[in-house]
């Protein structure tokens, strides 16, 4: 041990510490500052970036030995606190800088050293300073944080007040449509909000720290588990194996359709028979600290029989593979398409037909925060976990069978969520911590490391598609071929719904009469597929919004000329037959058409011999809602100090608490008060409704009407015959009612039938991409140099969160393009194996055009807005990589080494 | 467990608790706010106070079910931070108000929630609130406290700015004699100075928490020890007792006297044979947390055969009674004084005689901050042990052979230390800590509750007294015969040179000619002896100041003018026969006078049939320095920064920062550098130098002259020869060294001889005391209306800490006079039990009157000072008592029931 005495945040602390923990473990763990996080404990993400002596340090990196006696750190906790924030911080909360708020600190602390050095920055050198320092944000695409660095250098220059530069609500005390930042982005920007692992740290003293023993291979049988070594280990007191589950050890998927060949019953909680995917749980060691409990987990011996990996679906499905679940088929769901006529004479007599093979990826979700939870037993007996679930009551019951507990003494909270972009809508620890808390009765808790938070969370499942277009003369599609393949993974939890997304999406957004086609899910032994961002719809639109270039290409047409031709027009049905419920391609075509000649000028003017520059567009359309009917509820409740509103609107960043303050404060405003009044009570199955999961965009639109209807009736309840309304305590008086469930569900909807028919979705959101990219023709790297959207989100509840949405999502989509994957399990294990996009990676120049349809069917006029851009951006890049230099890439990512395959097989 | 969502300083917190916690365990354990402190955890001492929904609550009282969800909370960090500070935290830092500043957070925000409610509170409100909110101090006698509240109101009134509050260095530069807030001052009022139990709690994952299993009988011999039970319990990593101690198992007290019977080997660090007091440690169990640990200690079965237990001196001098050390009669030191001729003459021809008995109880110290430390193994393989030690290197000798180490393999650092008063003199929990690092190569941690607290530290050993004054006609006294019994408990360490004490101070201040006594020290069952500031005097004068009361009302005098008819003047000596080294009690006599003589009309004047009021006097003097020869070193040493001064000034909360940094920026004058420049390092064994040990008023003259003598040695080395002082890159350009040892020792002292007779100490402290006491004449409880000293403790290094240990001196002193004990091992456990004085047991009327003789053997002048407002206050306080209502109180605390006694044998 070190005796070491530092001044932290101004003040001399003395120490002891073990030479070789990280300075970020003694800040969060012994100095109980846990405003700094740890994301990828690597120095990769920058999350737990500190001041040392003058220099940005990342703090996960820096070990102890190496910090001197008398070194002076500042982290969060000293930059500016509640009731005196730094500049940086305001700024960080006026330009919704704090999504998840993960990275915040961490980019503040960077900030804050970047100021010291320089008060006068351009853009550029915060760019360049965010870059070199390794701070990666995954939710807002950077502008947002580079706009409040700039306007927290004018304050610090006294160009403008702090004051000038805070929030203030309008006159009109409205703040639907305008930029009040986010209730936690208070808490996110001091460092002060605790997210899973900071709740870790301030757990009872009885809780005890759990590590898992993992399968190192990707397809065995089990043959024995030893854990006597391991039991003598010190400061261990249990290790469970899937003998010490009480229930049926299983995780079921519980949407499982009618024609899927399995049960849904394939994912144990921890393996007994067989190991499914590499990082399956065996056993978990529950222990005084996680260190003991890794060490001794180390020493449980797991006896295996290896089986052959089916990596891919190509794999999977050949004719000599086994079942990778006994007794099901590899390919275990089969979703047809089949919308107007048969398409063999459409594509016989067609002016021009194109057809392709496309590949995307398995995209790595690459949240800045691993994944975390704990459980313990609640005062009323209930087995209480807190997770990054974004899909609480739906986990509860995914989950209480396999457990073997009563789904009323199960109760699920949601943590703050550090990101999940959709790879929470699948229970991932939730299990485990449940089976340690039962087992043994303490409070347990779990945190993986980044490189098992990647190798054993879901991805998006990869698909393999072929598309064919068959068009007339003017460009106008006629018919569609379409055959999609899913490798889901080993488990099939939403595979099939998955698989009916390739269904609804490939093609959309234009209004193609003739389709006929076929998806299959396979069963492989890669990472299962869990939900991400925009569902389905990256893998579609890769496939039909690249094969529409070709069409362009082929009916010498513009490729935006050839999307306004095919576009939604009145009379005009999705693939699924349905109306759309708003018809603004046009309007945005129209509105990116001028920025889309002047960017082509722009690329052809400055391209070289060296440096190719291209433009694509694309086009992306998403539902908002779960499949066919959904429905929620959120209670509105008047009290004595405001009203409180209860959702189980799950928050992965996005903005659950704007949205459901945003929407109340709007349902309320007969009421006249002000959003400071409103409390939200989120997220605890225990005492908030079922509001259904965080997915697919649905919840502004679902749960946003659910609280505009407890709204109304609460407005409602407290109207005085003689006008004006009833306070709390007069209708406690009159003996009204002060608590209202609002409840709406999607009535409109149908569920696709077997020809994928149906209305699945009562909103949709649309959009238009435009990207701008240069081609290094020596390296075939690819850089994005521009990016513009038209999107049509319908009316807006708050600019901060949809704007912060929408560049976050387009900074997914570049890296989907370019560089993100999760393939090979030895490289694809850190941020940057994994080719995660840093600050440099995304243009500065990102603009967003709105189109403000108002929904009949959305709050207000809301639809959702998470999902839609993350729809098409990759299939824009491409297409533009086209443009710059003719080089057509179908299978992502687009590489450099792919991108110059291309050049030269072109020379 | 209750999952809770309370607001922490503005920011919403959702935490997981078990719902008897307190909320003080969890801010501190959970949330890692450790500016809430827990003194005694049962609501007697305020150090944890926060404000709970507008209420000042103390917060280790306040369990979590009982706090409702929703709550607001406000801890220290919510008031004010370093770059922010409240205006009660400027007024804190301005007026002293943090000694040691264990209970400056809790005061604080105490007073926060005072000034929310009444802005302009008078000082009688501010004292009414504190004792209402039960906001204890132990160092700095409220006063300064309730200056802050008023001077913090008038801030936030607006009357005057925080910087007008703040201080600011004058003009000259020199901080010397002036009120610079002690270095340590921010840390402390913003509630991020950590004390031992905040370092266990950022102590490494791996520590481990120990409980001790302690004797519950006061007199035993041990059979045997059973811990088969207690290993079986959760958590439980080893339990240790006598057989794990490498060493002899023995503490040693060092500096033994050649005629003591025993030979200072008496105190085991686990008992093996036998148990000789109540709370001795027998095993100490390691577990993972400290409910296991205690949990585990409990089931330790300790098989005993229980002996007679001698409670007090003279039941162990009893004929019958066994020899509690076998081998070592129980009587076991004998000290002699010899002075001038034999006394029996002048007794047999004095004018007036007189002669009483006395005895000063076993007071408690009663700090904030119970007994707490830690141990672990350094980077170089060094046992360090960290606690509240202010005798480091001392402790490193007498715990070494015990332990089984080698000196240079035992570091001891002290922590921030909430209060010792003495009792830190003493090693209490270092070589427990030290024996489980050792056996088990954890670092590991031991926090005492209060009531171990209480019941396993020294205390302050009683003296039965008898003591004989002859005074001449004119009331000059010119013999004394004296007998002392010392009770030093079971441990001899220091009793013997606690005995000497008695012929030191035993009639000190007065040229008594001729001397004759004997003291003997005493072993008994009750709690061991330690040093407690003033070391013996309070004991002496308590005889002497008393009986000298009894003289004058003999002599028909004045007990003002007999004293200063009997003050040492030129000519005069000490008891040991040495010349004082100022004269000023007539000065001080002359200042007090008019005082004396309007407050004796005062309370002539309000003294009424149920309430007499009355005045009292007592003179007091102590030395600066351990006994006879004193040494210290203090290193000195120029950097590139500015100047690093080393020193092991250990602080109780006195301010030895305050010292350190005061001395060495005088020193340093001539470089013209500010204090801020000025580092310092201090108090660990591995890297600061031996400047002796904390006690005895010494360090501010001995270390003080060892700084100056080092700040010279650099200040003549960094001459050049051409005027003007070289820089450090000059320095070391010229190979001139920059780091300098500077030395000093009492070289004019000698210790006393067999007859008590030599000069112990080369500068001493002088006083004269006067108290203003109501007797309730119902009740006979006694108040304390109003104080005044006269103090000349040399010229003043800093007014801000003279100041504050005065006031806390008298504080101690009226606790001694009225209230304080430790005598019932069941009752007397508590602080309220204990007898400790809250803000309203003690005057506002607290009145300093300074004389600043410059001392020739103080550096720039000054003299040491805590010891000399605890030498005789409660002396005054009973002669005050006796001017009221005629009732002599010689047996302390003078109790209600004590005092109601005396006025009933009066009627």
């Amino acid at each position: 041990m070190l005796k070491k005495t530092i001044n932290v945040n101004q003040v001399p602390k003395t120490l002891v510490v073990n030479p070789e923990a990280s300075l970020a473990d003694v800040i969060r763990a012994q100095l109980g500052l846990t405003g700094t996080k740890v994301g990828c404990g690597m120095a990769q993400c920058g999350a737990c970036s500190v001041i040392l002596d003058g220099r940005v340090v990342r703090s996960c990196a820096t070990k102890m030995k190496t910090v001197e006696d008398g070194a002076s750190i500042t982290t969060i906790e000293g930059i500016g606190a509640p009731e005196d924030l730094h500049p940086l911080q305001v700024a960080w909360m006026v330009h919704g800088g704090a999504q998840c708020g993960f990275c915040s600190p961490g980019f503040i602390v960077s900030a804050k050293g970047l100021l010291d050095q320089n008060g006068s920055p351009s853009r550029e050198e915060v760019r360049d300073w965010f870059q070199k320092h390794r701070n990666a944000c995954r939710c807002a695409g950077y502008k947002p944080l580079v706009d409040a660095v700039m306007d927290a250098a004018r304050v610090l220059r006294g160009e403008i007040s702090k004051e000038d530069l805070a929030y203030t609500i309008p006159e009109d005390g409205q703040i639907w449509g305008g930029k009040y930042p986010r209730p936690s982005a208070l808490a996110k920007v001091t460092g002060l909000c605790d997210f899973g692992a900071d709740l870790g740290l301030k757990m009872p003293a009885d809780t005890l720290q759990l590590a898992l023993v993992q399968a190192k291979v990707s397809h065995a049988n089990i043959l024995s588990i030893d854990t006597s070594e391991a039991e003598k280990m010190p400061g261990v007191y249990k290790i469970l194996t899937h003998k010490d589950v009480k229930g049926k050890n299983r995780i079921t998927g519980l949407i499982t359709f009618p024609t899927n060949k399995g049960d849904g019953w394939d994912r144990p909680i921890l393996c007994d028979q067989k190991i499914f995917q590499f990082g399956d749980a065996i056993a978990i060691v529950c222990a005084d600290t996680e260190a003991n409990a890794r060490a001794a987990a180390d020493k449980v011996a797991v006896n295996i029989e290896e089986l052959p990996a089916y990596m891919s679906a190509p794999a999977a499905m050949a004719d000599d593979a086994i079942e990778i679940h006994p007794g099901t088929p590899n390919v275990y769901y089969e979703q047809k398409i089949a919308k107007g006529e048969d398409t063999k004479a459409f594509m016989d007599s067609a002016a021009y037909v194109v057809e392709d093979d496309f590949y995307l990826q398995r995209q790595p979700h690459l949240t800045m925060e691993p994944d975390v939870g704990f459980a313990y037993f609640d005062e009323e007996g209930r087995l209480t976990i807190h997770s990054k679930s974004i899909a609480i009551h739906l986990h509860q019951a995914m989950i209480a069978p396999g457990l073997g507990i009563e789904p009323d003494k199960l109760r699920l909270v949601q943590n703050p969520a550090g990101g999940t972009f959709g790879y929470k809508f699948s229970p991932t620890m939730e299990a485990l911590v449940g089976v340690a808390a039962m087992a043994t009765g303490h409070p347990v808790f779990l945190k993986y490391n980044y490189a098992q938070h990647i190798t054993y969370t879901g991805k998006r499942s990869p698909f393999f598609l072929k598309l064919k277009y068959g068009a007339d003369k003017s460009g106008k599609i006629t018919a569609m071929e379409s055959d999609w393949i899913v490798d889901h993974g080993p488990y099939s939890e939403f595979g099939d719904l998955l698989t009916v997304r390739g269904a609804q999406f490939i093609g959309a957004g234009y209004g193609i009469p003739n389709i006929r086609g076929l998806g299959r899910t396979v069963c492989t032994n890669h990472a299962w597929g869990s939900a991400f961002r925009a569902y389905g719809s990256p893998q579609s639109f890769l496939a039909s919004e690249v094969l529409m270039d070709e069409l362009a290409e082929k009916a010498g047409l513009d490729p935006l000329e050839i999307r306004a031709l095919n576009a939604y027009r009145q009379g005009d049905t999705t693939p699924t037959g349905q109306e759309p419920d708003a018809y603004s391609f046009q309007e945005m075509i129209d509105k990116i058409r001028p920025l889309y000649q002047k960017a082509k000028e722009k690329a052809k003017a400055e391209s070289s011999a060296e440096i190719k520059k291209g433009v694509g567009v694309s086009i992306g359309i998403y539902g908002c809602g779960l499949d066919g009917p959904d429905g929620s509820q959120a209670d509105i409740e008047l009290t004595k100090e405001g009203v409180t509103v209860y959702t189980s609107w799950e928050d992965h960043g996005q903005g659950a608490d704007m949205g459901t303050l945003g929407t109340a404060h709007q349902g309320l405003r007969p009421l006249g008060i002000g959003p400071e009044k409103i409390k939200l009570l989120m997220n605890d199955t225990a005492i908030t409704p079922n509001s259904g999961p965080s997915g697919g965009s649905r919840q502004q639109v679902v749960t946003g009407n659910a609280i505009k209807a407890g709204c109304e009736m609460l407005v409602a309840a407290m109207k005085k015959p003689g006008g004006g309304f009833r306070s709390y305590d007069e209708m406690i008086a009159e003996k009204i009612p002060v608590r209202y469930e609002g409840k709406w569900a999607a009535s409109i909807c149908s569920a696709c039938d077997e020809n994928a028919q149906g209305k699945p979705f009562s909103v949709y959101m649309y959009g238009v991409f435009m990207s701008e990219v240069a081609v290094d023709v020596k390296t075939g790297k690819v850089k994005v140099e521009g990016f513009t959207i038209a999107a049509d989100v319908g009316t807006i509840c708050n600019r901060l969160v949809v704007d912060g949405q929408i560049y976050g999502g387009i900074a997914q989509g570049i890296g989907l393009a370019l560089s993100e994957d999760f393939e090979d399990l030895k490289k694809h294990t850190t941020l940057i194996g994994c080719g995660i996009p840093y600050a440099k990676d995304i243009p500065d120049n990102l603009n967003i055009l709105y189109v403000e349809t108002p929904r009949e069917h959305g709050p207000f006029g809301a639809a959702g807005v998470g999902e839609l851009p993350l729809t098409s951006p990759h299939a824009c890049v491409v297409n533009a990589i086209y443009n710059a230099c003719g080089v057509r890439i179908t299978k992502l990512p687009a590489l450099p080494e792919k991108v110059l395959a291309g050049l030269n097989a072109r020379k």
